[in-house]
């Protein structure tokens, strides 16, 4: 019983005036976007989103809903942590799928996932230099499914924005109904997330 | 694209001097239990939680996480809904597992919950007498991980009985660390979540 899985740890991304990074694009790849920001501040657990914000996006931190026990433990032998100094470059991605993604069994929605678009798979031909962490938030009456947060060293922006090509080839992403892209770098006097 | 997924719900139940529900027993099966009431009301999604409760547990119906296409659509077909005149009986379960079961792969989970101790096979044993809805609340900053509701016609009791006998059976329930079973009468006067 060693071990204990950390606890689902509410992270809050804010568009706003100030924050630890300053935003460089956001796209809207599928459906509406965010309003335009200057900085994305990044709160966590206890810690009450940034005041004033153009907007606010949140997630949870939370068990994986399709690794298995072997992807799992792969993942975290390869997986660099967040906050790493070189990792300058960071990305946001806002995602929603359909609800008939949403309908679909457990097992059907693994297969599409992984056994059909590789989605852990294509992730993992860029560890360990870009990390990632998943929030989900579907359950918590969010606009958005998941937002997945990469942070990257500058090296690594042309091999990023081939992974998200790959991905957005997948089958999978014919289920993502919105999607925004926004990409961001370190602000000087700030911190990241740790 | 037709047949849209409803949207996850967020339901709370409250234990309170009124509802819709008259406590008639309430018993920690493992953990710690949750202050007497004698009543339970229920209010779902934007309805705000009975005021001056003693107690108030939320969690959202959400997509399901171990269910197959095809085991989803068995409980379909037999499965009866809630709020039928008849079921005067009812079963609030909020449970909450180990930290090592939230570490598990999906597959390992999966595993343990269907392959090994038969979760869904042992429910679809008491369709359609037992209806019943679950309320995910793991990634809410709730003290549980699942509220499962439960009614009843008073004739399918015993087998209710048995029904969650068989489950804390399980190897499933090895990982169960909290456990409150909350049984209930339908108040005369008052309604049901439709």
């Amino acid at each position: 019983m060693t071990g204990a899985a950390p606890m689902p740890l509410r992270v809050s991304f804010s568009g706003a005036a100030h924050g630890g990074w300053r935003v460089t694009q956001s796209v809207p790849v599928s459906g509406e976007g965010l309003p335009d920001a200057s900085y994305v501040a990044i709160s966590e657990g206890q810690a009450a989103p940034a005041g004033g914000a153009l907007w606010t996006v949140s997630g949870v931190t939370s068990n994986l809903r399709y690794t298995t026990t072997e992807e799992k433990s792969r993942l975290a032998s390869m997986s660099a942590p967040l906050g790493r100094a070189e990792a300058t470059r960071a990305a946001l991605i806002p995602i929603r799928k359909s609800a008939v993604w949403w309908e679909l069994g457990q097992d059907e929605r693994r297969k599409i996932f992984e056994e059909r678009s590789r989605h852990i798979g294509i992730g993992m031909d860029y560890l360990p230099a870009v990390a990632r962490r998943l929030h989900h938030c579907r359950d918590l009456a969010e606009p958005f499914d998941f937002l997945t947060w990469f942070e990257f060293p500058v090296s690594a922006e042309s091999d990023f924005n081939h992974m998200v090509e790959r991905l957005r080839a997948t089958e999978e992403w014919r289920y993502v109904v919105r999607e925004i892209d926004i990409r961001l770098t370190r602000s000087a006097s700030e911190g990241t997330p740790s």
